[in-house]
């Protein structure tokens, strides 16, 4: 056998390369967060960047560090997919000696308990996003993130309606300001991430909250007739563009996170399917935390 | 080289198969209709069964066939893509001797311009099915679909939500008819499917406007916000569940389609994204003109 | 408060429906194989019919029986999804007084851990199917199934290759039994599903084990350079177009469910991503153990 | 009515955004080359930046730009679908007094004839990508890129089956030059894209055709047996790792695009769906001429 392999074999074109990795890995990963176990199925990438000198990545190398570092999860009790993240980035440095950078990415359905205004429990669903990336020599960072389903309800459509509706039936004036008018609404995708050196602390769920509290309304496995009704008028009460989204939680993130450094980058990202489109309205903000206390 | 062909190889396990095939074809495609060329982009699948005595089934020819099948149809003007379908389907039964059935599927984005109640054009996009299947010897089925996108308005929350604020604004009470009561709205998803004999015409134009006349509201490209505030009002004035869009198709068919035979096949699918929900509501109705007709 | 519900309103379209329900609910499921705690992220779907006399579905209803009846499998082990499926079907009918039919669906991702032939262990993913049917008075029926990412090698393009290379190279006349030639090679997606009385037990275990015995190999998340090799000599000993996997998954189904009644219902489905081409080829049986008998 | 519209008003949380607009609007598109309409079906993504003193960005703005820009183009004769995603990002700076950035993005499939080593014609199926990024006052850079589906043989498996099966079949270690051993080959999706200043032009064909020839072989719609083995052997006489792909289309880029400045920007990015994992591949690099001339 040839002891070299065939990764390190001398190269026509000698060029570095930014990642180098696999992609599209599942496994099961258990999370302890407060006490408690999640049991996540968590899709996974890996990667390394590579030297213009050496052939290949090695890749076999790759799998089974996730899987020993999984392995060792279960025993070592992780708290977070970012910070198994972190450790099979640390890893991967590690074993490839040739790398001066690593890069996981992970992301896992997470179910949260909630009651509904009625007092009716109900298990909703997230997605957890991680990601840690790693420069040889320094601090590694590590992503927490968060996608969160929820709904909005048009301000702007709801204003043009009440304005119809007052011409057609002058008797609604008074009443419009107690009376929620008409808008449409419609599911809500957001995702909010944070990126933070390794010996920060995010919390996904308190970055879950903060979501639910920034769209016109969270939305629920489970609503009686009574709780349905009261979500439909909180959002109608509370309608959002998705503009307002990311605004609100901005203005959140400055003041639950006051006590974290200027270099934090923040990113967020808010879509809201339309139901009167076939096409979805979308804002981003991407930044720091640095530059949003200037504002 | 074997002038057999691997195919047709003695076989350990002679069972026959019930579908033999390629799926995943992309093909560009020229339909016109009513004079004008529709350029389409089509997913196709194509399929043979085989019997017990065969052991391959020449999959390289389905592609031959559905490309000369495509190319000819280019010249000779396709009048819709179920017509395409069954043109390739019969060549299928021509070139495989030992097959006793032929089955084509395709689907295709589809664009068609329309007006808002302001008198502005928009194109909207649609989703165009087609299928045939034939069985030696026998007359050829072909199924015509579509698969539209637009909203519906729950007419319980809407009931509910009016008895919570007339207890609330007892002034309401008797403008409530006038004034419509708002509820969640969202994106619908519903699909209307007929499967006829070869010499029946079925137009997808026809479903498509059987479809957007049955749910709360279509949806729109532009929307300027008079027109916008109109949708909105249009479809809380037609609250409609997915049972209704369904029943509500299945009546528009008994009158459109009154002289076609009773063993058409109808298939009838509504699916709203409930903005409310993370899942989906969902209602089907399988059956034939015949069937319905008994009621 | 209207007692009734909107539900329960008179209607003008008044057609029977197939199905009606929820769809893209996923919850944490926990089954018990064999002592160990599977944790699965179940997705799920739940329809009942709806006669002609009732307007809606009292879609909530169906929420609370899927929660309640996940809940109750955490205290009552419940073995399998597809028993949690007949659990969930039960419960729908006892609790929507109008419906004749209930049907549930469910798959998630599910790991299993594997040795190479090399001895290595590693984590393999597959695709757990379930569905129950139950119609008012009848026994329930439930399918069982897998989905399986493999590998097969093209015995077609390995004998054309063979014959070319004999004429370039004509020492490897003789050795070219020994010496397994190249061939397109490529994953594979094969899926079995068997649809079964309820007190009829079929392991998904066993149907992953007869899929992975039909295909040209099994993959492995891990595989050392040596490892890698013999997988890709045992692929190629053991070329497979879809229509042998089929074959190969009937005959194996014959022997190991010799006891299982004729009624059994069998689907068996191969799609190999073709890597010489962009479309897949595809293979389908769809049957009885009765019939396959009969052959 | 409200002369301002609800996008003007005051705002709680002023900060501006990065990115705001519309996605997933899809629109047939009619661009011309070397003479030849193709007709597209593009998926559009459009956004501006919003300033902290403005609410919203008047979405529907949007949707006219793009809807007129395209029935403007097919009127004028647009070039590619990069060309039209920069008039489109003129005209909404023109259109958004306010923004001060722009940002088109657009997809489509695109299908190119050619032939098979044997002579026989078949239509290939591509994926194009263009994007356009302008900010008020500086000029206009635009992306071309091409997503190709193609093939890959592994080198290293294939060299450990070499010296496995020499040791069984000592006769083969003469004739293993001339005869290519078996190894896992896959499909292929490599992301090729070069961001230029507007007024350069990089043709999308010439990125398919560098692309095509760094992979192991190109995929074909139709393979009669004789092309089939061509093919396959073609591809494992020409074995790559995907970073070996990357590479050589990193080489190829400096010898076709000499006489292009520094600053443009490339991506190469390839993946491998490996045919004995049930993950991928993946290499990539990012970077600049500029930087790959240094070296």
């Amino acid at each position: 056998m040839d002891p070299m392999g065939c990764q390190s074999r001398k190269l026509e074109n000698s060029f570095r390369l930014t990642r180098v990795g696999i992609t599209g890995v599942k496994k099961p990963v258990v999370v302890i967060r407060d006490g408690t176990e999640n049991h996540l199925t968590a899709e996974i990438d890996v990667f390394v960047d590579l030297p213009s000198t050496q052939r290949g990545s090695h890749m076999s190398r790759n799998v089974e560090v996730v899987t020993e570092m999984i392995d060792e999860s279960v025993r070592s009790k992780v708290g977070s997919l970012e910070q198994l993240s972190a450790n099979i980035c640390k890893e991967l440095l590690g074993r490839h000696g040739y790398a001066g950078y690593a890069e996981v990415r992970m992301a896992a359905d997470y179910f949260r308990e909630r009651e509904t205004e009625g007092g009716r429990k109900t298990l909703e669903r997230f997605r957890l996003i991680a990601r840690a990336t790693a420069t040889r020599g320094n601090s590694l960072m590590k992503l927490i993130g968060v996608e969160v389903e929820g709904m909005t309800a048009c301000p702007c459509a709801q204003e043009t309606v009440r304005q119809m509706l007052v011409e057609e039936v002058p008797e609604l004036k008074d009443l419009s300001g107690r009376v929620p008018m008409i808008s449409h609404n419609q599911r809500n995708r957001t995702t909010l991430m944070m990126e933070v050196p390794e010996d920060v602390q995010v919390e996904a769920d308190d970055l879950i909250d903060i979501v639910e509290g920034s769209i016109s309304s969270p939305t629920y496995g489970i609503l009686k007739r009574d709780d349905e009704a009261s979500v439909v008028l909180h959002a109608h009460r509370n309608p959002k563009f998705v503009e307002d989204v990311v605004r609100d939680i901005l203005g959140k993130l400055l003041e639950k996170y006051a006590d974290l450094p200027d270099t934090v980058h923040v990113t967020v990202r808010s879509e809201s399917e339309e139901s009167i489109h076939k096409h979805n309205a979308f804002a981003e903000r991407i930044t720091t935390l640095g530059e949003l206390r200037e504002k």
